[in-house]
């Protein structure tokens, strides 16, 4: 398969893994938020995904893929992922799939794929917290009309990144090599069983190493830190044989309407790591 | 979404509905074919079905999309499926999603599409049943090795798919206007909920109505029969609200190793028309 397929492919078995604790998964459906809006967004993200493998700029391949996992009724389904995903497709068909040719390729983003990014936002309902202080220019709410904003300042998309770097996960990511991006996939090749159940056992690994950044925005970081001891608790049970405490853990933050969106994205970027490494299902 | 990506999207949503008896489903994997190796196997055909969409000949394009399909572990997830989706995608894309658009493409079909089709035999482990009498040099088994036979006799892909026309459900549709999978698609805009739980209520129709093909070169005609009684108490159970005697019924199915994938196949098929009407997830 190539770069692009395997994208698309992580994405699918991204969504499949279960149990996700707070996620839709292949077991869990939310009332508006449902399994197969997660397939229709993987098979629209295609088109996006296929351009920044023969070289489109990340902006434009991005925001294509956006465009087109859009075509679904669900909403946001896997725009952080995306984020991580296109940089590593086009990383992995010019050059390879490593933190080094990644960072390279995040580094030299331009003004113009800062822009694509902006326009991303236009094509679907993300959730975003308050810009940094001082950086309400460049708030990513306001789509296209930050566009003048960003071209004045002369940032390229690395840039955007940095600023909300210490907020979230995704941008973490961009600026630290895609450091927990690659931790996930070789941890994905190191384990056993299926692929899907895999990315579901390293999504419990990484929400009990650090408060997931969607969680934080969305319900402050007491809620975050709160929600990773309890996935602690939860993978000691499961490395034990037992999954009644996971389950549980699953059914308490779909009640509290807690949602670790960017642990799910990483995986889904470790998924893609690992499918280059050359595991498949 | 292009043709293309609905043919995809409806592979994925085709897998994704549960229950479907005797065959894989978003909640049942058997041993050594599981959801996951579908969602490579939709990934993996998208190349053929863009191809099938650019207006390469059928027998080309369903070669590349078997081949593409199989490209994981699990063997045969969607042989028959594309079988009906490449023409189907090929006659949406130059003409129109309908019965006349797709028999005039699978008549135009011409020697080389049927030799593509042999070969597609090559990437895969397919159960075929023994060929009509007479037509042994045409069993598909033989792959390349029946190919000079094909052109000695001139044959074509429709005239292929004539010879096993009674013994198959995929061969009936090609030469049968695509009846069962326009009707599955018709079916599937009318009904409510979730395209893929919609998906799942056609196949235990189409089960109930006719004996599945697959199922009575495996196990016979009076097995076949039997099922297609079952599914239809199944069916007037699931019909006033319970779901007990279906689940039982699958369970059944999983244990005898009965597959009626033939049926299955053709809700892919009417999922793919139903998006081209414009339902969507």
């Amino acid at each position: 398969m190539t770069p692009a397929e395997h994208a698309q492919l992580a994405l699918l078995l991204e969504v499949a893994g279960t149990p996700k604790p707070g996620n839709v998964d292949r077991d869990r459906d939310f009332p508006d938020l449902r399994f197969e809006h997660f397939l229709a967004g993987a098979v629209g993200s295609g088109a996006g995904l296929r351009s920044a493998e023969t070289g489109v700029p990340v902006g434009e391949a991005f925001e294509e893929a956006v465009s087109g996992m859009s075509q679904q009724s669900g909403g946001n389904t896997q725009f952080g992922a995306l984020c991580l995903l296109v940089p590593l497709v086009k990383a992995t068909a010019s050059d390879a799939c490593s933190p080094d040719a990644v960072t390279n390729i995040v580094e030299d983003t331009t003004v113009e794929d800062a822009e694509g990014f902006y326009r991303a936002f236009e094509h679907v309902d993300v959730f975003v917290d308050d810009p940094p202080e001082g950086a309400d220019e460049f708030d990513v709410r306001r789509g296209s009309n930050a566009i003048p904003a960003i071209r004045d300042a002369g940032l390229n998309l690395y840039d955007v990144m940095e600023l909300g770097a210490d907020e979230d996960g995704i941008a973490h990511e961009w600026t630290n090599e895609f450091e927990r991006t690659f931790e996930a996939g070789e941890r994905i090749v190191e384990l056993d069983g299926s692929l899907s159940g895999r990315g579901a056992r390293v999504y419990l690994e990484l929400l009990s190493h650090e408060p997931d950044s969607l969680v934080a925005k969305q319900h402050g970081r007491k809620v975050a830190e709160s929600v990773r001891v309890r996935a602690q608790e939860a993978l000691q049970e499961v490395q034990q044989g037992d999954s009644e405490l996971v389950h549980a853990f699953a059914r308490s933050l779909v009640e509290s309407e807690i949602n670790p969106g960017t642990t799910a994205d990483i995986v889904a970027g470790g998924l893609f790591v690992a499918l280059e490494r050359g595991v498949r299902p």
